[in-house]
């Protein structure tokens, strides 16, 4: 095994623009803050999610906001553009991912859990999930990045809005850059009013109590709770969560 | 969250014709004698499940007695039409199902679980999990039906037969209605010598077998045995505790 | 099965006081608030939750608290008095529980989850779980209660603080009665400090967090989660579903 | 490994009269007709399930329909003798068990799953786990029984009314014998008015449809189920059931 | 049911050449040894293996390593040539595994585990899954092979690399034939390099590794572990393996 | 929460000599190695492990033992000295246990699974879950040993011999201690004889198997498999592993 790099690559792989800053910007910014490298990859353009907004209106400002909260902590933002609501494991989407993976050549990887209740969200965790191996093989047709480091890689899966069938066994105290999180995820101003029409939900207070509580259950103030996948060799022996 | 409405419209998804009848129309019949919208929709034509019969006038078999079995209850009956045998959880097969999904804008989903021992249950299964968030977004292209409502529907999966890798944990008494369920599946009449001829079943005793097996584990004569979806706000308040 | 009396007799057993404030005080209120007969028994007397008042003293200060907290809502205190932090499912405290049983003869019994992570809420949840068939028994030797009905109760496990190792799949909105809940943990002043100092919690603060959390999942402002126990003929059929 | 012998040792637990018969008979007779040695035995007397027959009484009633029950296959009885609803996994009881299991030297034992729904089911299958590892080493105290081999013996554990939580992974086709159950099951002549009046229920009729429910799993007519415990070195390699 | 052949087919189906070598062919052998018919699926030709050799070559390879293991038992090898690393669940792949189902009709099926680490794995465990109810059909469309029996054969799912997420409940003996496993493992000359390079692995090592740890659990020397597939009158009544 | 000490205590407890050395001594020699203090509690004294020599004899000779293969590492040894295959988790075993904890006063604790294949393991590890809280709380009755700090400490589940019912999620790498884990294990020299005639096992050729086994899953040479247990504030979000 190649020793672990000082400076890691972290890359966050999220279905919609707002799932990194709901369930894992807190623990990227403390990366971002020890020095590490950030890309935040957002696979949909999020362009179904408002009932008034048109899709190709609403792609543009959703990457406006996204590129605005990966700023906040100097994050590079990757945006493949894909269908809200159509993301398919399918072959061409699998190549899609396996681009995001090897141009980010990540250390840690935090995406969405496989037992996540919005199927984009599972999706986006299977094609992770399956594009882990690849990206560092030369000879797949039909790739346009180059292959980068195999099997490098750990990965985490992050929480969900209430918890559903998710039950984290790893947590990261992000007490120290709660601020952060509440101003990237705020960079989303046109998703509140969409998460309060749709699901009479206050996305701001929504995040504040769901790491409240999951700080309850880590002893610390705010937390984010994680599940770690077990692979092969995939450097179970190392913990590089900070 | 708005209020539950007094007349609900239940839908159920079945693969083939007869896995409703096999694993929830009594259910299905309690609900149509409370005065509750009943819409049964059957994914594929199940035109493949005779070793003599060609397809076409399978399918065309298989119709007429799907539409003899709703009538006994008056349910509407929804039938997409798909290959038996070659159900996928693709675009297309998607498409279809946020359609169906859409047109009986139902109150609750009665389905296949995700477990069944059956290929095509499991995919109808996850269809009906993909299509359930999409069926109220209003941008998604080349639908046919109009969006309906947003996220009311609570969705529970259904038995299998032999109960392979399933637990129920709701019951529903249809010692009422067991004379109905008979009847319903008895319209099913090309089925029951395909049954008897792949796997040596006498599908009506079989039925009946555990209707009174999962009663027995309920507490009355004939139960029909359920679990439920947990998913984010899916109606999970309303329910016998206060 | 006899029919189900209109008004129902809930019985809730924590070990601990304060333990059902925390976690179902809320659904107890609702059952009080619709009539229904609410009896609260606290296993233990709480009289080691203190680094420096002496058991007999904090004894008598925890079981004042309990007496004004289930006058709140009107509902009757079961006290065995076990010696705090020394439940085990042995002969003496079964016999106990099976008269805390006997006493009640409930409908519906609210406990402690066998997956809970402090060892006397274990111990309370399978001393609930092995006196349940005992209760309608007549010639068990040595009880002090006569035997009460056989096999009528439901019983519903209760959530933990943080959630710890527990995935709620049936909620109850208290929402109306999240003044009544707050009132009921209030009278619980002696434990505020010693949360405080063991453990650094804000119990009002974290009840508050607890209750918003599982709100969200259930789609209202404040709720608390149960798990339901699956027993032969334990009243599954007595349900939402028809 | 010393060699199976060709004649087999089969021990079946049970916690009470009749539980044997209910849930593992028919593997028990199929042993026997293939001249295996059958041995049954019933941990405690049965002499609490009668809301009218005293316990004592009770106890000899139930010991002769236990002998009667077991002569029908020629299987030998072990009895006990422990108060029925009082099984306990404390040392007074693991050393009845430990000598129950010497007695019997078994290559095959079934006994109830430690996820049954009854208390002393679950205590029974508790005090065999423990007892398998003692029952072979010569210098444990205070036991009437001498050691008997080491490590011989494969566990499996039985079904139980309703099939509450459990899912059989092996079954075994007792078609053949499904009227030697029948005749044993009968013989607890006794026990049928108390189930009926304790629980409305028919146990013949109830037998059969559980016996015809597996069999439906299993691909005959009647079987019963069976989850093997996995365990270091119990000979796993070697499957034994007929 | 019809009764089982004294004389087997045997298939197992891995997704790259040497993942049978490494997971399942003692218990081949020892099917072989006892006269039964075994049939070798490799599904992708393995063509992405290696960073140096370029795809079409390494196929070539490949198969020629395939073929000499296959030889060593005189096993048939299926090698439907699908394009390494890009095994999907849909339909033109669905037609090739039911036509290997169909060329090998057979009674037992070895394959990936569904929760296995690769998603070739993974996929190729599905595709197997999926195609188990059709091999019997005779109308599919576009099929090549002529449809088979129905519902025979029993599937096993086989260990992986460091049994991630496995924990085997039945284990073959294979120390008879430890020798054979070593020969056709090492058939695949052209995999050492790559796993030694890609993954710092000497995969002989790792077998006899594997193999040592399988048999310490099971009670031999070297043992193989599966885990059955429960389904639907899949033969559950029959144990098969040798 | 107060900071992690620099020097943390760490603290291994064992059903039986030799349980440590072939579980986790790997781990607590790179503790001891990093500078930090181990203490290894051995909690029955072995006495029955021997079908030849008598329980005061083997128990002389097992903690000899014992103490030897502690001193390789500079460990202190903790020997309640209860009677081997005897342990149970009843008033007088906790009271031993928790005087066990309060003197170790650990920020880590190592022991068996409660799903371990020996019911001595289990208990012991049940013993611990239940001590853990009642270490720091100073009224309990009957102690021998003061109260320590509470709450600090974090549990990991260790491996079992095969790894049965055991998927291990984290590993430490003990490739630079292997020859010191060789050493410690084989100061239990009475225990090999034991074993071989037991269980026709050699444990020092089982060890290497198993270290090596868990190293591939890991990614390096040899490795100890852990299962971290999940609890309320029990400083979740620390990780400590070497």
């Amino acid at each position: 095994m190649p020793a672990t790099p000082a400076r890691l690559r972290i890359l966050a792989v999220g279905a919609h623009p707002d799932d990194l800053e709901l369930n894992c910007v807190g623990t990227l910014a403390r990366y971002a803050a020890d020095g590490h490298e950030v890309i935040m990859a957002v696979f949909t353009s999020g362009n179904m999610g408002d009932v008034h907004i048109l899709p190709d209106e609403l792609a543009a400002v959703r990457r406006r906001e996204a590129e605005a909260s990966a700023a906040v902590i100097g994050a590079r933002l990757l945006w493949p553009g894909v269908t809200d609501e159509l993301v398919f494991p399918d072959l061409q989407q699998r190549r899609l991912m396996i681009d995001v993976l090897r141009e980010a050549d990540p250390d840690v990887i935090l995406t969405h859990s496989p037992t996540d209740y919005h199927p984009d969200h599972r999706y986006v965790s299977q094609l992770v999930f399956d594009s882990y191996f690849q990206k560092g093989l030369p000879h797949l047709p039909d790739q346009t990045q180059p292959a980068c480091r195999f099997g490098q890689a750990q990965v985490y899966y992050m929480d969900n809005l209430g918890g559903i069938g998710f039950l984290p066994n790893e947590y990261v105290d992000i007490t120290p850059v709660i601020e952060t999180k509440k101003q990237m995820l705020g960079c989303h101003a046109s998703q509140f009013q969409a998460m309060a029409e749709l699901a009479e939900t206050d996305m701001m207070e929504m995040m504040f109590t769901q790491a409240r509580f999951r700080g309850l259950a880590a002893g610390c103030r705010y937390a984010e709770g994680f599940c770690r996948l077990d692979a092969y060799q995939r450097g179970l022996t190392r913990r590089v969560l900070p």
